[in-house]
């Protein structure tokens, strides 16, 4: 019995998450892994009870300190519930979001980077992808791609202007940068097939 | 215009905090103060969006660490929406429950003290109230007290054993020895009207 793997996608708005996390996990089962797809803020009931408290209600329905603290909740139950068991039936475990949104997203106000990574460590241990893969557009044709999709209607998180995405792009490279064995920044331009190529390429020493 | 104060009641199950609050609070108005009264979790209506999932399911819905990111994100939004509004304009706020029973409670398993007050430096920048009354009575009159009030009926945070109720109460000691200028041990023994005079004396050198 092999322990699985933990893979977080990630990426601003219009980057093809989506998409690609269910390109690349039928890709993996076509090479007989057992694969589970989930998401954050989510993937638990728990979690997923605390995604509604966060995506429903005003843009100032939560501080940024109160938002930290759920997603940081939510996390802590969906590794406990979800990820967690699962890797340990040996299943590949491809999640929609993980950690790195709330660093890029939530460490851009007031809260800085250490913050959010302590509430990780309190919450969860540290616990942390086997590799996680960031898809990267330049931000206008990002910002067209999550305008073709939405059109107005934007969630609180999706509704912010472009520098605000512009300096979430930033911190996801800068993680890529800092650690460079964990975090792959995935050119996300091209067809679909090209981009899950990518992908599975930047897990080729993680396969069995 | 003055500013407020804020003073939290804490102490184990059955000290008989509402009763107390409620009798500090009448006592507070006839001074002529504005006061406000309100509980953790909870106390705006994020903190009770929070409060309901907290205190629903059952014992094993949320890990002990993903509890106490919620019960420090309900706290956030109880500071920001309803105490430091009612304290600007110069409210006493009368609380039942606060940080000490995130300590006392939470800090009894797998977090440590420094973590639960860590998520309340970044949830709430460290903020304290200005007393903090703690209502103590021999564990057996409390676990009496607990009993005649609540049956069998028990919630999430209630149902506990007698040697964890035990510890809450140390808990509660050790904070008031360390923290002998802010954190007030107050007999709870004998009739109400005796104790809420102990409650009134240990604020005297706040009162105006």
């Amino acid at each position: 019995m092999t322990t699985g793997r933990f893979i977080s996608l990630e990426g601003g708005e219009g980057a093809g998450k989506s998409t690609q996390l269910r390109a690349l996990a039928r890709t993996l089962r076509e090479r007989g892994l057992d694969v589970l797809e989930t998401r954050e803020p989510g993937g638990s009931d728990g979690a997923e009870a605390i995604r509604t408290l966060l995506l429903t209600g005003g843009a100032d329905r939560w501080s940024p300190r109160a938002e930290a603290l759920l997603f940081a909740a939510a996390r802590a139950d969906h590794i406990e519930k979800t990820i967690r068991p699962a890797l340990a039936r040996g299943a590949w475990v491809l999640s929609d979001r993980f950690l790195d949104s709330s660093r890029a997203y939530q460490g851009q106000g007031e809260l800085s980077d250490s913050d959010i990574v302590a509430l990780h460590r309190i919450g969860s241990a540290d616990f942390l992808p086997d590799r996680t893969l960031v898809l990267t557009l330049p931000d206008a044709v990002a910002a067209d791609r999550a305008r073709a999709r939405d059109g107005d209607h934007v969630d609180r998180i999706g509704g912010r202007d472009s520098r605000f995405h512009h300096a979430v792009a930033d911190a996801f490279a800068r993680f890529a940068a800092q650690e460079s064995e964990r975090v792959r920044a995935i050119d996300a331009s091209g067809t679909t097939e090209a981009v899950t190529q990518r992908l599975v390429d930047a897990l080729a020493d993680l396969l069995p």
